[in-house]
């Protein structure tokens, strides 16, 4: 790839050089140029000059995730699972989800679900099963998320982040949120999905022994 | 809110007055500023300063979605249903997900699913069960996607847009689509979701019969 695309600046649009240097496939999509257009700690956005896989000219708007999303289902001794709401800026919607969080890429993506479950809830866990990933919003973002149930839970203190101010926490019974996930009254896709995987995981578990 | 922050350029860093008439509450959150720094016909990406719900200075990159994204689960009456593969840009990877499109805020989102449906496998149906929404992003977007189950499924023709010129189809049973989405060979989060809200639906359908 040609050096001048990874200044973080657009293109000149004065500049009319070709630019074939910096073509690159992507699938069956031809990457033609692409520029920086916002940077902040999380994401970092991308506008591409493409050519769609008919050969079309067109422009790709790419949101860059500079972290892992991180979800787990803390399931207790006692059947009920521990759900985390909070405020979503982005929505301005008040949301009741599993604990959640956002991991270095360059860490283990177990140690920093870890670190979120004991800051958001207090909470540790002796056995964690990974319930694969998902990517939430694939049409615009590279966003992957990584999803456990975590089990055999103790009760340490919470660590919140100023971010995280007004969370609550509430438990109830695995049932009951499978049942909110299925109703609507859960909407946010992670929560909905681990949720998804953790009742399957169980139920093959179950039928196991 | 003060138009001088509704011309969608950022705010002079050389002007330093002050902006406390620009102060909207989002939740327990404060928005102070906000600017748009990109924007194509699908997203318009927003820096905003803020002050978070501890009230500590901060700043939020808010993706909006100019679309609601919509999704439907197509249900034959053999009991299989139709996925759609394509290569999906932004992660550089080849997925199987259910007919998915993205729908304009003024239309109706059933008439613009049943579109979709048209263009990307030339199905119909007569019966829709809507599975509700969900929120793919919620920590960096606003997008809200639209669920349904389809039935009553019949053959058209296709009429696939430009930037779908990858997309293939097949037929699989709706038993092992969930369990394609338990065991990750699914990854799409409104694929995973509506084929988890489906199937509570149809068990909860057949237990009333």
């Amino acid at each position: 790839m040609s050096s001048r695309h990874e200044t973080g600046r657009p293109r000149d649009p004065q500049d009319d050089s070709p630019v074939w240097e910096n073509r690159i496939k992507i699938g069956p999509w031809t990457q033609i140029s692409r520029a920086v257009t916002y940077n902040n700690p999380w994401i970092r956005v991308e506008h591409h000059q493409v050519q769609d896989p008919s050969g079309q000219d067109g422009v790709y708007g790419v949101v860059h995730f500079k972290n892992r999303a991180l979800a787990c289902v803390p399931l207790h001794e006692d059947g009920t699972v521990t759900l985390v709401g909070q405020h979503r800026y982005p929505l301005d919607l008040w949301t009741w989800e599993i604990p959640e969080g956002g991991g270095s890429r360059e860490a283990d993506p177990l140690t920093e679900m870890q670190r979120e479950l004991m800051e958001e809830t207090g909470l540790s866990a002796s056995e964690w099963i990974p319930l694969g990933v998902i990517h939430p919003s694939n049409s615009v973002t590279d966003e992957t998320a990584h999803l456990w149930l975590a089990r055999g839970l103790t009760e340490g203190s919470l660590a919140r982040e100023s971010t995280e101010g007004d969370m609550k926490t509430m438990r109830v019974p695995f049932a009951e949120a499978v049942a909110m996930a299925l109703d609507g009254r859960i909407t946010d896709a992670l929560t909905v999905t681990a949720l998804f995987r953790a009742s399957g995981w169980l139920t093959s578990a179950s039928s196991r022994t």
